[in-house]
């Protein structure tokens, strides 16, 4: 442990109560998520599934003590979440390379699962971003810092991308590759004229979606900007998954009637295989 | 109820299951902040404090049925939490000011409360907000809507922070009115250099902290630029209250020493009182 104290102020842990390099130091695998449940059930699926020991009767426990994020470790897979948008990415993936250096932990891959809009495509397709677009459909991520614009990459492993493809194609799963367009909000810059607050027509809308959709985006959501860039100035082999639930093209309000549990369970059960088959070497 | 359904997707409540115009009508004010459990905090002490019709051994009950925010109903207060950054304070607000129309609810105010970092001021502080501005010093807020970028104010309303101010000077605590600087980041973006990446000097850091204390700047947070642009477009009253855990002039780590949960119901004492002399006409 390090004779000077380090505490991951949003996961509520610190190297005084913790020994990160007993504890962490066999991680290969981050596999994060905005919401703490969908983590969770992460959590429990990988550790059913995992040759790893596990006594019966025993399940993950989270490892964050603060409210912030959840954070469970399943043999080599550590499963944390990110919340809702950048800020909270950002904070979620500070603490977390911390956390991998205080435990010596090298080559770590992060792959992030989620849900999102898609342009053009089938609903519950799955997609894995190449690379990740900002609202004006730039590809960068803009940080403010010390008073100065910084224009962050947000280019994602390529092989990595296609070995989680391919894997998708082998489950059968409608599955592409392609640009995610990435904002920090739900309903405005994501173009939803059912926010609170809206400015803009419904044909403006479509307008822009289709442009959006010509430069190449295959899919919306509010993380994928901060986590590329992030990961790409690291130096962390990274990949986002997310299925999409609708079809922005077509409409913004979720049908209930469609199997969403089925679909999210797609990007959950290509990490699994992906992780079975390169690090414990099961093969179907 | 409304003929049409209207889902808040992510407090996982909709005009199906709910009467807004019932439950909701009453609402005079909206307390909110980031973490869960402080929200949970707030509701239960406003509940044991305000006299209201709560039947002895209840409690208030969590209305959102999703796991990405909590809510809690007061009397003529709903506590509701907005998550770490501007991309989740976004989508609370829009859900709440939906929420708040449904409800047909009038001249509702908005408080945020929370914790910060100072510039020049002794720790535990109180600052109330009178504008906010951006990593860069700017006074707005950028959203990309449609591919082009908007500049939203970021004002919030005087006549309610004097009102706060006075009650704060009241109970003796050590109060201001000022700039605030909200960003999307807790580390660099606020000038920290101890995150896991770090491209300046202790020395750039001090300089850029210097030039927005210069400029103003009494405290640094994460949401109050979303949450300003958003009230001041929509037209409310809004005020956003934090107390100051440490000097970010001074260091930027916290020394566990201090009496932060003492420190932190200072906001939730002031708009206590707030409410109980305006709504309730309790004063000392």
């Amino acid at each position: 442990m390090s004779a000077v104290s380090t505490k991951l102020f949003h996961f509520g842990i610190s190297t005084d109560t913790f020994d990160f390099c007993k504890i962490f130091q066999d991680i290969k695998y981050v596999c994060c998520g905005g919401s703490q449940k969908r983590i969770v059930n992460l959590a429990r699926h990988l550790a059913d599934r995992f040759p790893i020991n596990k006594p019966y009767g025993f399940m993950p426990e989270n490892l964050c003590k603060s409210d912030r994020y959840v954070m469970f470790k399943v043999g080599p897979v550590l499963c944390v979440n990110h919340g809702v948008g950048q800020g909270s990415v950002s904070i979620m993936l500070n603490e977390l390379l911390k956390l991998l250096k205080l435990a010596n932990c090298m080559d770590v891959i992060i792959i992030r699962i989620g849900t999102c809009g898609g342009l053009g495509l089938a609903k519950g397709t799955v997609v894995i971003s190449d690379s990740v677009v900002n609202g004006l459909l730039e590809e960068h991520y803009e940080m403010h810092i010390l008073g100065n614009i910084h224009l962050k990459p947000t280019k994602l492993n390529k092989t990595l991308g296609n070995n989680l493809l391919s894997i998708a194609e082998e489950l059968k799963y409608a599955a592409v590759i392609g640009k995610t367009l990435s904002v920090n909000d739900f309903y405005e810059e994501q173009a939803r004229v059912d926010g609170a607050l809206c400015d803009f027509t419904f044909e403006e809308k479509l307008n822009f979606l289709n442009k959006a959709y010509n430069s190449g985006v295959k899919n919306i959501e509010m993380e994928s900007s901060c986590f590329a860039a992030f990961c790409c100035r690291a130096g962390i082999k990274a990949a986002v998954i997310c299925v999409t639930l609708l079809d922005r093209l077509e409409g913004d309000v979720l049908n209930p009637n469609d199997p969403f549990s089925e679909w999210e369970k797609r990007p959950v059960e290509i990490i699994s295989r992906y992780i079975e088959k390169e690090y414990f070497q099961i093969n179907d």
